[in-house]
């Protein structure tokens, strides 16, 4: 009997860690969850997610020597090259984690790193709707705008594993802060918290009536774009206001992606998914302000397809990529 | 006795064609030029080259046996894999021009092209004071904002062979407009020509005494960078003004270019090769405002140091890559 050649990914949040157990071919057998309790710390955690893959494995039936590598995506800053964690804001504490060596502690396999964005990146290049397109441009659309970038197939690292960040270029220097400590970031503009954020203030503000507010059962705190699409659905003005001003940014933050990488797809997450052609529609329609004819045409933009798979899926992307890079198939 | 292994490199512009016969270490053995002429069409330039072409290599004492491959780096729109010139803006009526089919005819070589901006990276790459630095961007700062960015030490070409069209993002989009038809873009803020041009208008409209002008002869058509350059020199309160607006947006679009490829070097071309640290100071102190620390403390950003060869050097570096990428040493 042939050994299945499986791969563990590990995605590590600042909430909540998911451990997979998966194929090559980004077919999830088993996973699981728990929570990350980033102040219990690195060990603490390492030992609650070693138990955790042992209830994924026996679920899957299978064992570590069914395993050939271990990927763990994480939130940046980190280090790929030296495997570490190098304190992510929502990890307080975890400022020099050396991840892969503990995993590797852990599992006695071959353990590969990279951080979410990147990591999700590899999952839409290897498992995607547009999986083998040699250029491909990968972005969170969700609280934060995050982003990796595959270019002739592989990841773009850069020079300290800050590649992909454009959701922290600069669209207008005289814009919105950032938590970041920018202004007028990417983020800034089209991030799903700060143009919450700046939401709840105007309707507090302005005492305004909006069927965004109705959205969030009456609560300014809980708006989010989920919310603000509810509303943009039922022509409210003030969504709808909002909702221009969010397509106009993404639209030359994409412009200034297409123009940098002329990539043949850009992969948009969460809130593509969600609006679909609400978002796509208007944003094609303004990116020749912000891009060349041809180079737009050439670029597909469309919602992700892999859905609430992908955080297991990049997971799995970096263990296989690992593997791949290892054995010289770069 | 051995081959010596040379290339023959071919440069050409909107006014000029450089020949040249060089080793792969981008030693140039020989170089001429001629008026490119384009009225003429491409058979008769073509014609032309192949000519001055037999002229560079008696020079250099060599005939077209001790050439290995020829490259031709060129304005861009233009295609990589089929060899086509697809209508420069400088070169009016050469819109579907076989040049690499035309050039292999007439050497009976090897021919392989690249359009411009991305063959300075390559030399920049192969030959420039950072060369073997894996992640490198290089930008032209001359009429125009150009650019080549080489990833993991391979030029990046995307789905059309328009990636690294950096100078053409917006920055701004209620800028200025630009000759390509966008309105802000990085080269309608920081390109000579742009620059140039709004000055010569503000000169006029205003009446303005300036530095300036005295530096351009009087003559407000003749206003050039350097013109600018030498009346900032002189602390001119006018070219003071458009220098700091200069800087500032290039900072900008340099923070776009680091938070998207993380580059250990950014190369600059001639305007930053006159101005040295009169541009690079301040650039690097408002940098902070576009890119994060990290990012930005592991990216040198330098002027070029290969001066007036780089166009031959390009069309060289053309030449070898190609030679090597067919050798399957990608």
């Amino acid at each position: 009997m042939t050994r299945p050649h499986l791969l563990l990914g590990i995605d590590i949040g600042g909430t909540k860690t998911s451990v997979c157990l998966g194929g090559r071919d980004g077919a999830i057998h088993a996973a699981r969850r728990l929570p990350t309790d980033p102040r219990r710390g690195p060990d603490d955690w390492l030992a609650r997610v070693r138990h955790l893959a042992d209830q994924v494995l026996a679920k899957a039936g299978r064992t570590l020597s069914d395993v050939d590598a271990v990927g763990l995506s994480c939130p940046g800053p980190m280090s790929v090259a030296r495997g570490m964690m190098l304190g992510p804001c929502n990890l307080p504490g975890w400022d020099a984690v050396p991840a892969v060596d503990m995993l590797r502690g852990a599992f006695q396999r071959p353990t590969f790193i990279n951080n979410d964005a990147n990591a999700a990146a590899l999952a839409e290049y290897l498992y995607g709707s547009r999986r083998g397109t040699p250029n491909l441009v990968y972005l969170t659309m969700s609280t934060g705008v995050g982003g990796g970038v595959v270019v002739d197939g592989r990841l773009v690292q850069g020079a300290c594993d800050m590649a992909g960040e454009v959701g922290h270029f600069v669209l207008d220097p005289a814009g919105p802060p950032c938590l970041c400590g920018l202004r007028g970031c990417f983020e800034a503009f089209c991030g799903g918290l700060s143009v919450a954020r700046r939401l709840q203030e105007r309707i507090v503000r302005e005492r305004r009536r909006t069927a965004i507010l109705d959205e969030a059962g009456g609560d300014p705190e809980r708006i989010d774009f989920r919310a603000i699409l509810a509303a943009v659905r039922r022509d409210d003005p003030l969504a709808l206001e909002e909702w221009d001003a969010f397509v106009e940014r993404l639209a030359q933050g994409i412009g200034i992606v297409i123009m940098t990488l002329n990539p043949q797809a850009i992969v948009l997450g969460t809130i593509a998914i969600h609006a679909g052609d609400r978002l796509l529609g208007p944003v094609r329609e303004r990116l020749p302000k912000y891009a060349w004819k041809t180079a737009i045409e050439a670029c597909e933009i469309v919602p992700s397809a892999l859905g609430e798979k992908i955080a297991d899926l990049a997971a799995l992307a970096v263990a296989r990529t690992g593997v791949d890079e290892d054995a010289g198939r770069r």
